[in-house]
């Protein structure tokens, strides 16, 4: 990134028949699927985005953490790496949202859930730096969003079993009862 | 509220020449003022929403809560009374935002000052039922707002010492040293 590029916590997922990322896979977990897609790209948000010849897009922002606590963080960043390694040619792109009863809980219980009971962060740092993560919230850009997070994710094609293997985790845990839609595309990158 | 009603969590806060509530003092505590209103209107977000007229106008979000535990929550809704209370004709509008060091700690620590060292939801839980209350948050509705949080208070003209005392013991806080923007805006029901 230089000086002058425009930063933003704002990101588009375009699906179109172009773009970087080649949509290999496509799995509806749970509630509503995704029209089908064959190409993603990932775009910051600029005041002169628009969405021309999209067949659909998602938004998401990055956003200050809302259960990790300092030792967490500090273990994190000390073994995480960036999007964008030359190696991870493997992407994914899980958009899910979590039931009303999720965000009726106090802020104690969610955590309880999502990391005593979960080990949502454990689980995730087991995989760090081979799985790199950007987590995106949806749920309060508006009143009516699709999901409430999207998470993209990037890994070398060597690292796709142990991704697969995080996601059975999650998927397996007492915080995935709370979630009622869910996608699950992967993606890699697109030679030329 | 009637069963065909709209439900939306999105509120606009307009600022123009109508609306039900009128402007009588502005206080600009720190960061850029807002320019002078007369009358404010709060307006749930529609599709047909437009700002004709509006000098400005500031959007904000109701979600989930995050930093109250379950006891805190249970005692918060045994005590606290809604919006549009006959006797309650005074208001205040209150935008904030936090700095970047504040948006940088991990949850754990964010919680620790709001509520451990400087009892935000105490003191708020001191004034209830008087004072009534409605959070809405902005940060994340965009890469690009102009204030983190938009806070509705209202309260009886009976009242309205007790709401200076809330608003001192919480700008009197470790909590308030976060805070680089604060317009204070008070307001009365107009009549007719």
């Amino acid at each position: 990134m230089t000086a002058t590029a425009p930063v933003t916590r704002l990101f588009h997922f375009v699906a179109a028949n172009t773009g970087p990322w080649k949509v290999n896979a496509a799995h509806y977990l749970c509630g509503d699927p995704l029209p089908a897609a064959t190409r993603i790209a990932v775009v910051p948000d600029t005041p002169e985005f628009h969405l021309n010849g999209a067949s659909w897009s998602l938004r998401g922002i990055t956003s200050n953490e809302r259960y990790v606590t300092r030792a967490e963080k500090t273990a994190l960043v000390a073994k995480q790496e960036g999007l964008g390694r030359t190696q991870a040619s493997c992407a994914a792109l899980i958009p899910i949202r979590k039931n009303a009863a999720w965000w009726a809980l106090p802020q104690d219980e969610r955590r309880q859930i999502l990391e005593e009971q979960s080990q949502h962060v454990a689980i995730g740092m087991k995989y760090l730096p081979a799985i790199a993560r950007r987590l995106h919230h949806c749920r309060d850009l508006s009143g009516n969003e699709p999901f409430d997070f999207i998470t993209w994710f990037e890994f070398a094609p060597a690292d796709s079993a142990a991704f697969d293997e995080l996601l059975a985790a999650l998927r397996a845990s007492p915080e995935w009862q709370y979630v009622d839609r869910e996608v699950d595309l992967r993606l890699s990158l697109a030679n030329g």
